[in-house]
């Protein structure tokens, strides 16, 4: 959580934390500037100290929506001091940023974050720690303070995510319905002409009532049947016919719109009838998903969750990655992942080497054990959950949708 | 355009382009892998030579789909790597990046592009320098190659956004028309339950217009009432009524959904009946527009149109950028930009010291004057159209839509 902040720069021995880009996409510096409908911006927070904003004038008012101390940046005069470098643009940027710097303090040990370009920011950060004597860029590399802050969650922002949640699971039930309201015509569903129901047509009904719903899919959603759903991240084919017997995995992580937090749920469905085949391994695949999520529990390392699923898919005959980190046939993917700003954060259920992440109060993370057999079966199926974790180390399940494989015509 | 490439290299001496990060909102990485599906991906692009695309075996039919050259990264097991490194994730990166970039020869000069986490980014590419002789870091701060490139477009560019801007006209028209099917009452227009028809209903029915035309809002739409017409990237108030008599500055700007190209268009309007004041602002402003789009033409520097304009709008006695960088009640503003697969890009028509952006064939561009008065009058407009260069330095305007200010109720 954010109070967390000045804590973690403590620890790291970090005296101030620079937030650079646009706002939109750019997961921390939405959080830093509490979602304010700003395009890009500068905040500093030095450490025991309110962030401050620094935007330019045309958007002062949606700054001020921040709550933090706003600059206009309109006051440096860019434009003079590009004059002054002759037109060289490192070097007014140097300068732009040198007076601003001075001007609140920003010294000693001085970390850097922010989605930027590559290019640019590594050509301003070595030539900022040239041209200021004092000044120490001090990268981190992974779980940097704020992505550490953010693993763990105020009531406010689960509330969000729950609200997420519920309107995710009334899109999921209308994308069914939506499907059960075609003919059948053969082994295929059929629009009103005639035409098969295809992938695409069902994306756009998910991507208008996500619309309505004020959702936004920041990437498309994972519409995939038959042979695509076995590969976990297909997308699905558009033009793809829907047709019964076949797994159709739905795996839909929705954004607030304008930016915000995320939901991520997948479920599975087949219409009309199952093949015993995709029977027996749906079993499986609940059978897995309930003995490992019963040993969820608050304070505990993440990774150690993917172990047992392993090892419970292992039982069962099934290829893990742990066994084979090339494999395509079997369980091939880690168990879960934080869900908030970003689709994918902390806490990771990860095992992989140096993985710490704990499941703490406040964690809001997805549970998603999956099967896949794109060659061997033509399937895929996956259910998705998001949990969160609460103050007393209960675990609290936010996907209010019933997990049913079968979808009766 | 991308054949340009090599020979940008060349001139910058440039060995190696390794683009890094996301693909969706990272628009340089979305170029470079032909918009591929993918959800994050490694490029690695030797002058001439064609690109080779490297992402996790999850992903491995959306990558194919970039016609690209296709790796699988999961043969490099990252995890054996992040072991012999005891869980050390700098050490892990270093050697992932050191075996692959031995693998595809990347040595020399390598230039590193796309959006990255700014610390990470840093820690990275200083390592990497450090652990591979004969490797030097050369980023490009500005300009570079591949949004010098991405300035010009090919003829399927410009018909992709040249469709977008047929449908963002269709949303804009759908637009007047819902504020047009609303009764008055007083000043304000009014819902079939007698409620004020407000900011946020518009916004709602652009959102789902957007949607079903598959286009996306990439950041929040510009519906701005009154005074916050008179802020440029003021978004709107939601819960503001819409009334009669006051402007309404309607900026949209959206994409083609899943990533792709923009387009970005303005419209001014007046429900009702407009004051003189602001019916005299108009016609000032539709003077100053036609007068400097009437010049306008490829092979010409962008900045001297921003000047032009500061002299028309300066004669009509209306207070100029270029006069005052604080303004904020005249011409606040630089007069277009380039618009593609970022809302911003080359070529701008900013007039800053040491920008030489030429409008050329195949440029796209915004050409967008406004008049501001939030403070002295309450109101604002902007009129902006997108418009292209053809071979021969024509411009063709690409936004068809009238620019008629008062609606009829």
């Amino acid at each position: 959580m954010k109070k967390d902040l000045d804590r973690l720069m403590q620890e790291r021995n970090i005296d101030v934390a620079v937030v650079r880009g646009v706002v939109k996409g750019n997961s921390t510096m939405f959080y830093v500037v509490n979602g304010a409908k700003i395009s890009h911006a500068l905040v500093i927070k030095k450490r025991g100290e309110e962030p401050v904003l620094l935007c330019g004038t045309m958007e002062r008012e949606e700054a001020e929506e921040s709550g933090l101390k706003v600059v206009d940046t309109s006051k440096y005069n860019y434009r003079t001091m590009l004059e002054d470098a002759g037109g060289d643009r490192v070097k007014a940027a140097v300068t732009y940023h040198k007076t601003i710097f001075d001007e609140f303090g920003v010294t000693g040990r001085v970390a850097f974050y922010g989605l930027t370009s590559t290019g640019p920011n590594w050509v301003l950060l070595k030539a900022l720690e040239e041209a200021i004597p004092g000044l120490t860029v001090a990268g981190e590399f992974s779980d940097d303070i704020f992505l550490t802050a953010r693993a763990t969650k105020g009531p406010e922002e689960v509330e969000r995510i729950k609200e997420a949640g519920k309107l995710t699971c009334e899109v999921v039930r209308q994308t069914v319905d939506f499907m059960k309201s075609h003919e059948l015509k053969g082994d295929t569903l059929v629009k009103a002409d005639g035409s098969p129901l295809t992938i695409g047509d069902c994306k756009s009904e998910i991507r208008l009532a996500l619309a309505k719903r004020k959702l936004i899919e920041e990437v498309d959603t994972i519409f995939a049947i038959g042979r695509d759903a076995g590969i976990p991240h297909s997308r699905g084919n558009d033009p793809d016919p829907i047709q019964v017997g076949k797994t159709i995995v739905f795996d839909i992580f929705p954004q607030e719109q304008g930016g915000g937090y995320f939901f991520d749920m997948t479920r599975t469905f087949v219409l009309g009838e199952a093949s015993k085949e995709i029977l027996d391994a749906y079993a499986q695949l609940e059978e897995a998903f309930d003995t490992v999520y019963a040993k969820l529990k608050g304070g505990e390392w993440g990774g150690q969750y993917q172990t047992m699923m392993c090892d419970v898919f292992e039982k069962f005959g099934h290829e893990t990655i742990r066994q084979n980190p090339q494999v395509r046939n079997g369980y091939v993917h880690s168990l879960g992942h934080g869900v908030g700003l970003d689709v994918h954060e902390k806490p990771t259920l990860s095992d992989f080497p140096g993985v710490t992440d704990v499941l703490e109060p406040g964690s809001v993370f997805t549970f998603e054990p999956g099967l896949y057999y794109p060659d061997k079966g033509g399937f895929g199926m996956r259910i998705e959950d998001v949990c969160y974790v609460t103050e007393s180390n209960e675990i609290v399940n936010l996907t209010n949708f019933p997990r049913d494989l079968v979808v009766e015509l």
